[in-house]
């Protein structure tokens, strides 16, 4: 980052920033980044990709100063791979890495305080790692860890939300009883009916465009060959990008166990793990992305991330916006994860698009001269 | 055992068996009992009741000698607990209990062979444990284990057959996904699929009177909330007393599995782990409890047995049939299994009609005669 950053410093919450400054020296500034760590047993793109994005645009400007300033960030413990909570780094941005996250403690103990100070940082100096007022917004290359712009045939899209996302667990009760001497019409089966239950979830997502519901975790009791299963305990997670759909959704599904366990003589329990709203981007940024899109050649293409980013935490304080690339076979978060060189071409030429764009824009000089 | 038979003896397979003689030193000689050890963890009655039942006939006839001898048998081994393999004590009277069974190892490596040694037998003598040429037959009483009769609200049935028994397990294979970017329509979901298949083989069993079909086990891998599954491994335990309907209901099982795997973009593989055929109970001896039932002032009554017992083996070589005893709930192998006692005393009424009518009876005389 040196040779291209006036000034590279790593701050507090442990982001890596750098900042490239602008035409005139008191000029707001645009935040481009991503999180530079990913999870155990990955591939080598999820989040650093866009760092290292973010770095070949200010190449790709050959020291050309824009109306505004950059600043580079590299965002730490996005994952939440060690402390079970993730978005750590970005949080730190918007003022969210508060007493009760840096108390929060990792398998050996260890709690987001120690660890920052064992790194050499000191926690007491995390409000300087907030967002300063002049922030234009935030813009973050990622990899889709997706099927979508695959199927498309499409390199990039813009990301026009975050889909919102409930976690609930379901437990069904029944009867452990013997395989051979239980006839079918004297069963309390839970798996049988979770069975059914798994079904109807699969068949409410598919019938809403933009919904998915996934049973990702069954296990059931006592799990033995000729035992009718007295337990099954499964996970559920539905996203979308419309809150209400979801928590109807959720809804729909919390009342589909009901009457399956009512109808079957068994008992039915659910536990919501984590409600998460939808978090819309920027229109503006949104509509520019696109432009750059077609800009670079490629069809004009938005879509719905399925997944968290830090763009998610950054909206909170700042309009956002995310461009996706294009990951073959969806895979990411394993060690196939890729992406197409041809792709990352086409994500720098449209960066820098969106970057001219941006300084050629009525609107946008206005979002200056309001910060 | 020793103040009603003229002579009790422990086997070179370990069972508990005394000679209550005839009328005639040389009569033929008739079979009573059930099996001795039950599972860890269990109730009180599972097999040991149909020994003191056994025990109670000989002291209900208070030293009347029939035209045929008795010996009352509490096998060993019945559940397999040990050693995996079940029936061992009665495999022994039909000649069954082979050098490969006495060569099975227990989960500390110790043999049959070796258990037998510790136990102070000799396993050289194991063929004496053998059936005699005039054995008459074999009857045993059971506690049902099942919620049969007493839905049926009748104390005693007479079991008429023990039903076939296949197990099989299941491997659904899919693409794990993020739960969160990959659309519906772009899932290999194998915990869908399984789910799919779940009903598919419920509903199959519901629709044959008798038949039961039982999802016990099933696993799903990587088993995370937001990850869509891989691989669902299922097991499937079919029964029935008609072995054509058992095997026709496993092929119709197989072919869903694989019909719907191959809708989804699975793949699915099936391993047989166990095919028993049904074993028929003599009907004469059935018709004859059955008639013993309705004297003890009972509604006439048989089933099917879906559990193995020890007259299964025994039916290998002589004519055999069981007496189920009520059991409420249907609990059985749990510290909750229990029998009533108006069951327990109409069995022993049940017991001693029986033998009065074979020792009445001009086709058990017949069978006497070719003994």
């Amino acid at each position: 980052m040196e040779p291209l950053c006036a000034e590279v410093r790593v701050d507090a919450a442990g982001n890596l920033r750098g900042f490239y400054s602008a035409a005139e020296p008191r000029a707001p500034c645009l935040l481009i980044g991503s999180h530079l760590d990913t999870v155990p047993n990955a591939g080598a793109y999820d989040g650093v990709l866009g760092v290292v994005l973010a770095l070949a645009l200010l190449e790709e400007l050959q020291g050309r100063r824009l109306p505004f300033g950059i600043e580079v960030v590299g965002f730490s413990e996005e994952e939440g791979v060690r402390f079970g909570t993730p978005f750590i780094g970005s949080r730190a941005l918007v003022g969210r890495l508060d007493e009760e996250l840096l108390n929060a403690h990792d398998a050996q103990g260890i709690s987001v305080r120690k660890a920052i100070e064992d790194f050499g940082l000191n926690p007491k100096e995390i409000s300087q790692a907030e967002l300063k007022n002049d922030t234009l917004g935030y813009i973050e290359l990622h990899i889709e860890q997706g099927p979508v712009l695959e199927t498309l045939n499409q390199p990039l899209a813009a990301v026009e939300a975050i889909a919102g996302q409930s976690r609930l667990e379901f437990t069904f009760r029944g009867r452990a009883n013997h395989a051979g001497t239980t006839p079918m019409d004297l069963r309390c089966d839970a798996i049988a009916g979770a069975a059914e239950w798994i079904s109807t979830v699969e068949r409410a997502a598919q019938a809403v465009p933009g919904l998915v519901a996934t049973v990702g975790k069954i296990e059931a009791k006592p799990g033995a060959v000729n035992v009718i299963a007295a337990e099954a305990r499964l996970s559920l997670d539905v996203r979308h990008s419309a809150d209400d759909i979801r928590t109807r959704t959720v809804g729909e599904c919390i009342r589909e166990a009901q009457q399956i366990a009512a109808r079957r003589g068994l008992s039915v329990r659910d536990t919501t793990l984590l409600n998460q709203r939808a978090v819309a981007m920027d229109p503006f940024l949104v509509d520019e992305i696109e432009r750059a899109i077609v800009k670079t050649r490629c069809k004009p293409c938005r879509m719905v991330s399925g997944a968290g980013h830090d763009a998610m935490i950054l909206a909170e304080k700042v309009p956002a916006a995310m461009i996706f690339l294009r990951t073959p076979g969806g895979i990411s978060h394993d060690p196939a994860e890729s992406v197409a060189v041809e792709d990352v071409e086409k994500a720098i030429e449209c960066g820098l698009h969106l970057l001219d764009q941006l300084a050629a824009s009525p609107e946008f000089q206005k979002r200056m001269n309001r910060a």
